[in-house]
């Protein structure tokens, strides 16, 4: 079981790929909305239900002045994975410092801004889960296997449209 | 009564500079150390009690990811204001973006990174009492003059000393 | 009474959130457009007569090299609030250090850039108007659990939403 | 049984924090200095050698150009764990970026720049593997512990020395 | 013979440029889609073939942390070329910083970001070709000549246009 | 006499704005398109005919490794105006350094990156050939003064404005 | 008559190379401290004089969000040159954009950062009188050449020094 | 034969590492000082001396507005490769993005900032000499087995070191 925080609704645009991850991989998860700073009561409840409810990772999106990862990884032992999103005006600067440079003691796990780091919170998720998983290990060599068979395809895809002139030109 | 929060002891050599501009203007204060990440649960505890004891604006100095000022802005109506503090190898530039960029609704007063800034939230606080406090307000603007003539002075000294040759080359 | 400045009127996209909150919290204000480097003369004749006029606090929007609010807050002893706003190809990054990185002695309340941040500083205002009117702290309580309640929404609809294959893709 | 990698010898003075967490926890963990760019063919050997050898989680310490856990991650599916090193003039902005910025579908878990991101990388490490040990769970919840009373215990030694007046000016 | 790879499909709309390049000069060279993450064994099997090929220079385009064209310059001596490609947030300083700050001993020519970077990373192939291929150099010093000329028709078309008065200006 | 040199003709978009401004104050100019690093010859013959054509200043606007401005400062006594133009993807943060990091000895005057800084370039020249024409140091008076209005103009139009509702709202 | 100004007698160890150039020049020249914001009232009283003074360009040091050059420029309509000082832990980007990102109308000429920069404005102001002063314009096509032949001569003493081969080594 | 050319004498303690990688593949090289800026007619008669010369590869160092590659560059079309500087407060981002971000037509191969971009530019210069001299091509081949060896031996003296407590911890 993962729990997919995101501190705003607007978030979800880029958070929906971690839930389209954890699909595919069929595993569990909750969804939440709640925020450190507006909502920081629910936070508070959410995190202390965390360990009780059997989650094993928890995935948080937020943008700007990014606390909400922190918040969470300040109130359990469970691994916190961070997406910054891009959500300000200095796009995502902001919030992948605030997620990565967490004081000594109390880590997250930071990917990268925006949608690349909505699916790999996810996939980082599976690995964890994977540990003590061999069927969800073998899944996870099998999607990587996708990758590196999608790469071909596109070289394959790419290889091909050159032989018409007007893909040539590169637009 | 103001309260001076700072997320590490370590932070003190920039926050004493908040202590002894409110020493200088008789303002009362009470000196806390608590992390946001390390110790929240005394966190929470500091920030509900903080209406309570009657403090009427919280000064709070961290660096990093630096989520204190905003922790403490979320669970309170009263005015806190954020320090950035230069501890990280990024030269504060983190804790800056951590500490201005909170969400519409929860507001961070950010001053200037450092030991400026420490003075400087400790002025704005006088500032803030000083709405209510004729006696503070005039001592605001001695301050101020007393500011404008430092200056005064040190355009004087410079201009004396550059009289001399040694000085004169800036060295 | 709050004064709601900034350094020209195609700044009033971002500043009219300050006045949005001001009239949703019943707090008198005045607008007015004025530039540090424009219209120095008129800067000063306002900054000359904030304290008279019994303004409590000055909100300030300002982009580029944004100096207003350090014009402001040099000639003031009330409380300077600084709204970098998001007008150059920088991004706001050179309004925001613009703002904050004040001289020791002469402070600026800074919030987040743009819109975020406008909103912010007339709830800044607010909370330190509300330091001596309860009737103000006990709407600043309302507010805070409405966006509390905005944001349990917020969670209920993308919950009901996800139901919904096509939601669920997250666009 | 936890690898730590890190590109070059001198990142050993950064990467010792994580083995003193691992030996606090009494984790193993194996050490070795290998290069992504100027010994390839030993860190592909190693990468490999990685699933058969039992390691659950490879930690990675690498300046610059940061690529080494990058090239882990892309060939094994357990947690890899990067730590960005302070070594050029760019203060670790480079290491930061090369390393969080991974593509969709190869996740580097990545911590703060330096010895708090060290430090962190093993607790990180712990937490993944503390979700199937439950003793190593409840040290978790002790170092957490610890790490408040250490909080608290600094408070206190602040609280006192500031009744001495030289330390009460913050240096 | 030169080889231009790229770490996704997508960034040929600015790798296109080095080929276009590369047919003007009548310069022979493959294209490949190949990721140093998500394709590595790939990626090594073409690292591996470069010299054997008769290759002599490769340019590569990538994004975000760029490290393919770190991972060919690992396994080969023969020069390889570094486009950073702006295909995150960041607007490509992470992969300009990811692409240029190898570490000692395995040199990355790194060029400009984008577009102007994929038709410069093949001039600068062509420059080297150009060492021991006089009619190479020729037709350099002829596309040279044709740049500055192109500047001075574009001179003529902006003072002829200047002479209409709405080209006047600027729009 | 003032030169407007630009690196590219696209560029021009940008520096008409130097353009009007000369225009506004009947200051003569020759507008020239030559690149510091495409059309060598040509901008070496052109810095070597400024000082013969009794050219007073010369404007220089340049985007990315924005050189053009120092080349000229390089081979010249007379005042060079640097304009930094925002063609890149990082959005004139590159032209800037290129233009104001100057080595000791020859300076480059640098203004605002984009249209404001066109702008500056044609008030700073009219301001250093004022220096010694009454008429003209008259006219940047009164320009300033119609600056000045045009602020109070602002800010009536938008106090008349904020009577309407949808206005007020800012959008 | 120029005159240099600095917000604080700390800049003046950079500013001095300021006072050094125009000495060598034998150009008239008065140093003042005062700053924009501590002692705004005499900042005023200076920028009123200036132009009754008979001041030719004002040579302007600041530090952190640096305002100074901007309020000269915006009282008096002689070239105003700003030097921006590293004198917060960011290092001086924060003077550079304050400095340089004047809005629209009312330029300040910048130069770089620091010690060059104090140099490079007192060339500035040097070249601007030496449009009217034929003798100073041959002091600065003088000085021009003494640099050229400094670097001559360090090119001579490397290579000579490049024979012993404890040099050689670059230590 | 190579040439290696800095913008200052200064410059030398950083650009000696591109020496001594020459002296030690036995690649012939003249060094030489000269600066864009400050003695533009050596370097114009340098530039048009190398095709004649016979060099195959100019190494270019320069800090801060880093143009003397781009000049190179601009005047010959044999490689020109890019040594960005740390020599200005903003530590070498200034020297990157002037030497790195050249508009098309004309590139600069830019290497790493500082000490590891002076050593492989050096050998960038070898591998394309390489590419025409199997000799040198088989010493560039031990080159790469030697700093492999060299992190193979500082692996085993780090496992040796740690069996002695006080280096396991780091310090």
């Amino acid at each position: 079981m993962i729990a997919i925080v995101m501190g705003s609704a607007s978030d979800y645009e880029v958070m929906a790929e971690s839930t389209q991850v954890l699909d595919e991989f069929g595993v569990f998860y909750e969804v939440m909305v709640t925020s450190a700073h507006r909502s920081p009561a629910r936070t508070l409840q959410f995190v202390r239900s965390v360990e009780r409810k059997g989650i094993r990772a928890v995935i948080v999106g937020a943008g700007g002045a990014a606390h909400l990862a922190g918040v969470v990884a300040a109130h359990t032992v469970i691994p916190v994975i961070g997406v910054p999103i891009d959500s300000s005006s200095l796009k995502g600067l902001d919030s992948l410092l605030s997620t990565v440079q967490m004081p000594s003691g109390v880590p997250v796990a930071t990917v990268a801004i925006g949608k690349a780091g909505a699916v790999n919170a996810a996939i980082l998720a599976v690995e964890i889960l994977a540990l003590n998983d061999k069927a969800l290990a073998r899944k996870l060599r099998e999607y990587r296997k996708g990758l590196a068979k999608k790469v071909e395809r596109s070289d394959s895809t790419l290889k091909e449209a050159r032989k018409r002139p007007e893909i040539r030109k590169g637009s």
